[in-house]
């Protein structure tokens, strides 16, 4: 089902009941580019830790707009043994929602914007027709905005008619050729508001009225007592309604998040991070914060492409990207779940690739997770044919981060420390910018077999084969002057240095 | 007539015919945004000076994309007395032209984006089948790398399949997991060139293809000598369309730039600037620099609000805006101008109002500009009814750019140095960020009529309406602790100060 800004409200019921119905839910986001500074190669290393990597993605990636939100929910049919889903396609646009709301800015990627229209992406839903949104300050501050005017309003004070949130300084900003105009607007209004509360204290109802072409003006009706508390009592209403427009997308992400459900994705860690970001709150600094505040927004996650590449699937899958191995999880030894789209959402058809609609990708992480969990059961005795979401051997994979491109920590994991691989045989090496990996395999061609990890220009992880090599090398190495190498340890220490001589 | 991806290169002749034929030309662009920092009217202060505003134009306006280039151009049919226009609306994308180009990254502004939404902006055209471009940098670039090739081909090296030109190093970038793969690939295609070249010097015709899904094959045919050589002239002139794809609508500016003909804008400065910085070069650092540079791309400019905002037009006209001002140049003592659309272009039509799609907004820009050219020759001994685009009267507005909201420097002045308005009267004032515009009117409440122009939190230009209190308002403040206040002549002493302790 496809979900804009025009069919937003009347479909919110429909995607509330869908995930509280759910054995468990499956996500993917499109966005607007991936790394707005090196290549995503250049700006990986595949010896950085988990926390460097988590400051890598925060500073390269969270200016890009998550702009396709695809949620899919599989509840499971015991009378008829298969999963019923459905799969909403989202579309995401910060669209300002009045004169004092925040202007986002985001950065597009022109490789990534290609790719997608080259899978038919309708980038007009997303402009034209995209859900708007607030994090929790912005949807904080919001409220209270709401709820000054009324107060103010309650005492006749009027409502204050130009509030600039990034200046406290108010109508400072108004361009000098309309302060006059806007401040006697302003004040006739406030004139006319005062006037009439004292005159007519009771008899009348005042509003302000905006129309679509922000065109305002102040609507006087005459009434009695009783319709007059049934007109507030409706303003009411529709601010609160209004509160709830402008809260929008984030309402569904709170709805996921309330549920308590497993959430299922592949590759995973981009998303998570583009939600929180974008729907609760700027990401934080450290890493063991970033873990605790994604625990209360997901307290279940999987990701499908960890699952994957871990025992006892990683002998079976070659290729664990989301296109492969969900044509993978369909031959022997895995199975096709048994599913079937629910009656009034469009189904997907797996034979006809439709991939990088969000909605479609969800979808099949979603049969990817049930193919794998059920291919568990087939090793207990008696076996299984299904794997409910609740069952304790899927457990292992819970709250564990698919880490791309790193040798020897295959996951990020959310509820605890990280895994911290002995680097012994890791050496760092710098040298002069003209060096190429030839030059790397030649300075330690007599160590036998060697892996390159290039940090930058000047400088590489070199991991030698064996650990004790280590000291052969620093040992020669001693006298060199164009090049210098420390050990694993030494590099980390220095950088740990480094940062704190920076924060005093 | 609108140009996209899908149209370009059937109607490039059209384009070039039509500039060629004109007597001038109007221009317009819409972009991605207008200011990633503070908003336009924090950004732009009513004192800046014209190097101020260049600079914070650059550093704010710089990373949002044009991506909607509007022409229309204007030739006078002297038997009829009235003019034939062209107009075109070009959809402009830097979508990567292949595996080594650059991968552009921009801005959106919301707010901008939701404007163009409203008005019926269809995205999808731009960035589904937006025409592609290089500035001079990368078309030169790509022109070496093509000629390298060529030279390497027939010195029988083979091509090299991997460039990757954000590193030196080359196949150190590629993925970890692909490297054996890629190393064998670039192998295998250079054993098969260098043996076929060593076995058949003469009776074969090699050839990498790359099909539209990217995968790349070898091509090899047999072939006697004459077919050989025609191959491998068609193969030269496909690499040669090729490359002038890549370039695309940077040749449309080109041409433009060229022609040398008269160019229209309206309040230009950023269609100017942003023109340049996407289509020739990164903008130069100092505004000596710019004026130079846009001086060889755009030899004759032309700013309709500027003119607009002058003698004799000055008394005239109450609202410059583009709307407005077309309107208000349709009644007495204006005329409208005599036009037709030339045969084979959609003709707008003013009455229906469709502002914002950047070939109109170009379209109506000229129409200005005539209505304003044909006025001055009213003033004529006998009166004129058309004044060309050639004409003497006209010359005082050329290469005069509109600066909007600086109270005292009414245009960039292109050809030469700027106006250096008297500001004696004005004062720099620093204060606590707690300040409002009425503390400022307190504290200055003895002078009269003041103006104050906000710099930033902490700090204001006020004008005092007359130069002899300012020696009154700096003896008063000097035992002042709260604020202080000093000269503008003090205040930009400073600032050179600290530019030149900072350069050094
Ligand atoms: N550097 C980096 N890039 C990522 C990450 N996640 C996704 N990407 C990029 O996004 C692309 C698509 O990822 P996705 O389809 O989710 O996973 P895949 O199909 O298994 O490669 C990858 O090839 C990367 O370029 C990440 O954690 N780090
Ligand atoms: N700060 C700044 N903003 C500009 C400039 N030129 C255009 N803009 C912004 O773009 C908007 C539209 O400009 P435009 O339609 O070209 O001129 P207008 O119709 O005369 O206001 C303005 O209201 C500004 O917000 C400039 O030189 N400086």
């Amino acid at each position: 089902m496809e979900v804009t800004r025009r069919n937003f409200k009347e479909c919110l019921d429909t995607v509330y009941s869908a995930i509280e119905e759910a054995d468990f839910l499956a996500i993917d986001g499109e966005f607007s580019g991936i790394s707005d500074g090196p290549n995503v190669s250049a700006l990986t290393n595949g010896l950085d830790t988990p926390e460097e990597r988590y400051t890598k993605l925060k500073k390269h990636s969270m200016d890009f707009l998550l702009f396709q939100f695809g949620l899919c929910t599989f509840k499971y049919d015991q009378t008829r043994s298969k999963y019923i889903i459905k799969p909403f396609n989202f579309y995401v646009f910060p669209k300002p929602f009045n004169r004092t709301s925040p202007d986002i800015k985001f950065i597009c990627q022109s490789s990534s914007i290609d790719f997608l229209a080259s899978q038919g992406f309708d980038f007009n839903k997303v402009f034209c027709n995209g859900i708007p949104y607030l994090n929790q300050e912005e949807e904080a501050q919001l409220r209270e905005q709401t709820e000054e005017r009324r107060n103010q309003h309650a005492n006749g004070i009027g409502t204050p008619s130009y509030i600039s949130p990034s200046s406290s300084k108010g109508p400072a900003h108004v361009p000098e050729e309309h302060k006059v105009f806007i401040n006697r607007v302003m004040f006739q209004r406030k004139l006319i508001y005062q006037t009439l509360n004292w005159k007519f204290p009771k008899g009348l109802h005042v509003e302000t009225i905006e129309t679509e072409r922000k065109e305002r003006y102040i609507q006087v009706s005459k009434v009695d007592e009783e319709e007059r508390k049934k007109r507030e009592q409706q303003k009411l209403e529709r601010e609160q309604e209004e509160l709830n427009d402008a809260v929008g997308f984030s309402r569904v992400i709170h709805a996921i998040s309330k549920s308590a459900k497993l959430v299922v994705g592949h590759n995973m860690l981009l998303d998570v991070m583009h939600t929180i970001h974008q729907f609760y709150c700027p990401l934080p600094e450290d890493l063991p914060d970033f873990k605790e505040v994604t625990m209360c927004v997901f307290p279940r996650l999987l990701d499908t492409k960890l699952m994957a590449s871990t025992q006892p699937f990683k002998e079976q899958i070659t290729n664990t990207s989301l296109a492969e191995l969900e044509k993978q999880l369909k031959e022997s030894p895995f199975r096709s779940p048994q599913v079937e789209t629910a009656e009034g959402f469009p189904s997907y058809d797996t034979a006809q690739e439709q991939l990088h609609e969000a909605g479609y990708d969800a979808y099949i992480t979603g049969l990817c997770f049930i193919s794998m969990a059920n291919y568990l059961g087939s090793f207990l005795t008696p076996p299984k044919a299904y794997i409910s979401s609740r069952s304790k051997l899927i457990e292992p994979f819970f709250n564990k981060l698919f880490l791309m491109r790193i040798i020897d920590i295959p996951y990020l994991n959310i509820t605890g420390p990280d895994l911290q691989p002995k680097r012994d045989h890791v050496l760092y090496v710098t040298f002069p910018k003209e060096w190429k990996t030839s030059d790397l395999y030649q300075l330690f061609s007599a160590f036998g077999n060697i892996q390159v990890s290039w940090i930058d220009d000047t400088s590489a992880f070199v991991s030698l084969s064996q650990t004790d090599q280590v000291q052969i090398a620093m040992n020669t190495s001693r006298y060199a002057e164009s090049y210098r190498i420390r050990t694993y340890a030494e590099y980390i220490q220095g950088k740990q240095d480094k940062e704190k001589s920076g924060q005093t």
